[in-house]
């Protein structure tokens, strides 16, 4: 029992994806993405999101993030987030490294949401001035959200809709993509594409592979050329790529990364009910997937850390703390820490 | 039997390398390279080359050269590297946009190596101007070259020497460097710091990785910081660092990556012995691992390649191939190799 | 009678400043900045600041700027600044394109002003998550202000005082340099480096000159060689360097800056009495040069236009508008603009 | 009497130009590009070379060539330019850092010439590796070339026919453009876009400006925006723009341009006829301008130097060195000159 609900990024590999990797392994196979793993991606996720799909395949959601980002986005253009946004905040700005300067722009939101008012506003605030200004040019909204929240689809078709106002691409970071979808119970299309997002991040290392995450462009495309070139410049053309896309095909096949998912998100649940029940501690917002941010006493998170719970204090802050639940967390070890919880109460 | 003998990056992972990945997936491990695995590249590396070793792991060959070179040149410094240099003429340009448009330049020199006097030659050419020349920064050597040699330890140290003379770093991209120390015969050392080599690529996706290089740099530094920056705003600091770490630490334990990296030399170098005996095919330099450069008839490449066999004609060219032997070639494949060589003489 | 109180950017050069174009346009001088007016730079702004001062001239304040904090920021460094810094809002992402990447850090603040308890908070939000994070480098404040007030020596040096808390380097875009000089009262030393101003984008192009600018370095410094190679690379090092030269010579002479900064200064005074004086009109922030920000009616507004003054009026709005007094706005336009105003009541 | 043959880039303004200056220092006028002169660039250079052209004023060559070079080329692409072309030479990758990390190919020829078949050939070995290479995208040649030879109307033409049998655009660094346009006695059009020239950079600050030169931009185009945006993001739009697009009229009204350049082309003519009358010296190339290249003993340019002359030993050389004359150079300096070189026999 490992109690561990510090991040999802701290589980190990799933046992189908391990055996993907066993598969691709057995023999020769041609490099840099040449290979009969790779050339079925585009044909495979096209079938998953059920329209015409681009697949960047690399093995970081920073480079995801990054290509897609510079790929639709000059450098004299800006992307508005929410303020709290990874790619914002997180990632010591490699969206301006991929975009030679390109500018992140905040946007306010409770829950780590943007919302449409918001978002328009603050476009508006920064057109105008012509060739002095940033060129506002894409809005990327993170799925699940770092506040642990999830965009229904009719709030992503609204944010969408925003940026369409004014000629603005939409990306989706979906990091948790999978937990989202798992979570909303709607189809991969309906928070992405058919909800306006013209580029996607479809995060896989987090639930479950080593290291593979696919950059989704949807529709008909001219964007493959950049993108390409933004992957070999930066280096995540691997040599040996059958790995990455023998890894997102087995991950998608037969909804296995719906079952992970669905996984962590039960575990979470239960936690949630757990935090609800408790006299002291809350939700800091509104959990919705397998993310789940607690606010409490210092000597709370203490006394759960006595009893061999890992979890992450959020930083700058001694009552605030994240609890992630991933693919390989058991029920046992959700039964542990809620009794943990309810012990230090 | 396979009969491919197009390059070591279209060969599977080793097995020792796929049981490190086994060993490292079988629990929760800390994200972004602060996992046990990781912890132990600097110790490991420095006792492999006998000297402090500081290590940053990552995913490609290009990343690994992009960080080395971003991190000791300016975006006003030169690189001096052979005209033919993987840098230089297969990376897309990587290192200019790791250094912010850095330049390369390519220095002439048989059999794929710079030497001395050459290299002093341009680097002076491209000195004393000021203000508006760039200024020789660092050179690159690549370990074995592009031409399929090996530079000896006092070549090496010469070209180093050249580079001290005018304050210039050393890197050496070593690609297939455990093809060169196993041709060599030598220590680690002897072919990179111990010969003047500051930052080293050292690879190992060629040699039975899936997926896995280390930056090396040698001595006391204050370049980790810079280094673990670019890593991070490039999208190279996996989330699962554990991974790529693993398969590392695997590689140099107990040899393995000498074992690997002699058996294929060992195939090459009877291939070398049929092309000598060949009465039309010739090597195009002097073949001192395992990538073998062969000028014959158009006509006898098509006999081989009806034959079945795998190789790559070079591009531009009809009448020089490039044979790559790697640690699964086995000696019945490179007989039949040999054997389809005679007959088509 | 020109009643062009739109911006100073608008007013032509002075006499003086054109007497310095004639002088040097005599014969043949060196170019590239080896001329003998280039060469009395260090010397000349050594003693007016009193201090080793390294001068690099370029002819856009833009450039100054972004030279200035690509010299000492790298590119995973932040910039903090007033949220409504020029830097910021009104250079199109200079700062982000001479710094590779460099990010831009809005800071709040009344009457344009930073103050140090919020730029402190703003730092130490900013610290603490490794290379995941921008690392925080860089200050930079405008003087005179985005919203026309003057920085007191005191409130730079708690500024600068802050910064250096954090080891952060401290930049000030003087643009109106020498208006907020000839405000304060103070020596050159005062409003810089003697309040721990490291750097000073000196402004000289709004304030008489053609197209001139400074960047100076104060104190022993290493930055030459970078600040040089930065103009160079971002084709700021003019072949005929002497002109700009010759106009920073002229206008730093015999206190001509502030000579002609006192005069427009002077008439932002009168200005600011008229406002003050009347029923509806008010000063936006507390005026303290020669920017004169001012709240009214639309209707007011139009009157005024009507009367033939030209103001501006501020993006987004319709009831703020800015006026702006040069050197060389007659005392007669002051009272026709005064007057106007008074009877647009 | 001045006898400084060491650059055009030495020589003051000119009247008609100093004039320009005075006429447009008359009064306000709007700022950023946005004033009447400005205003009336595009007419003025579509009437002169008798086609639509977009004009993009700014203060250096450098800058006038990084925006046209970065207007068109992607990070990735390549650019083939005269291997002593100043763009690859002297302006320490400014198109480098323009184009974040475009490539710069040097290509052979004599006399400082491209010719068809080089750059053919350097193309089409760039071409073929697909994501792995630059892209080549652009050709750029210097008019009157780093040699001081001239291309003829023919031989552009044939580089850009070149250019387009690959789909590449053609760009010409005009920093002598006038002196071209006087030797070949054609029309400025017959030198640049009915010969294929795409864009060019038109130097004024050699032949009588202070600081001017024109990006042109010709027939219809979507690259105002893009050139716009580098130029501001570069610190190169200034706020007194009027002053550089007043020069840049008067330069080209009633054929000044033509009438300064001629005058120097004719002063260099006598010394080239000196050059050939003399024992020992010779000229290094086909002299076609104002700047002459010539070969001689170390003692033979000892002694003019001792005699008074001041010209340009070429740097890496003691027996190779550089002659140039200006607007300004007057007939007794030129003779004085050619008597100097006589008696030096």
């Amino acid at each position: 029992m490992e109690l561990n609900f510090r991040s999802d990024n701290e589980a190990p590999a799933a046992g189908k994806i391990l055996d993907s990797l066993l598969e691709a392994n057995r023999r020769t196979a041609w490099s840099y993405g040449e290979d009969q793993w790779s050339n079925r991606l585009d044909g495979a996720f096209s079938e998953l999101f059920g329209t015409q799909t681009t697949v960047i395949p690399v093995s970081t959601g920073t480079a995801a993030n990054s290509i897609a980002l510079a790929c639709v986005t000059p450098p004299w253009g800006s992307v508005f987030c929410h303020r709290g946004a990874h790619i914002l905040t997180d990632e010591c700005g490699a969206p301006e490294f991929f975009g030679n300067g390109l500018r992140m722009v905040g946007v306010d939101g409770e829950n780590g949401k943007m919302v449409a008012a918001h978002l328009r506003e603050s476009i508006r605030r920064s057109v105008g001035h012509g060739v002095h200004s940033y060129q506002p040019t894409t809005i990327s909204m993170t799925q699940i959200t770092e506040a642990g929240t999830v965009y229904e689809p009719a709030e992503i078709a609204a944010l969408s809709a925003v940026a369409k106002e004014f000629q603005l691409t939409t990306h989706m970071d979906g990091a948790r993509f999978a937990n989202a979808v798992a979570a909303l119970g709607c189809s991969p299309a309906d928070s992405s594409w058919a909800s306006g997002v013209d580029l996607l991040s479809f995060g896989a290392s987090k639930n479950g592979c080593f290291g593979a995450e696919a950059l989704l462009i949807f529709g008909e495309t001219n964007l493959r050329e950049r993108a390409e070139r933004l992957r070999k410049r930066s280096g995540h053309l691997l040599s040996k790529m059958r790995y990455v896309s023998a890894q997102l095909l087995a991950y998608i096949e037969d909804g296995l990364w719906l079952e992970l998912a669905g996984h962590a998100n039960r575990q979470a649940a239960q936690f949630v009910e757990a935090v609800k029940a408790h006299p002291e501690a809350r939700l800091e917002s509104t959990a919705g997937a397998n993310e789940i941010f607690v606010r409490w006493t210092p000597a709370g998170f203490a006394a759960l850390e006595k009893a061999g719970i890992q979890f992450f204090l959020w930083p700058g802050y001694d009552d605030l703390a994240r609890f992630v639940f991933s693919f390989q967390t058991t029920e046992e070890e959700t039964v542990t820490l809620c009794e943990a919880l309810r012990r230090s109460g």
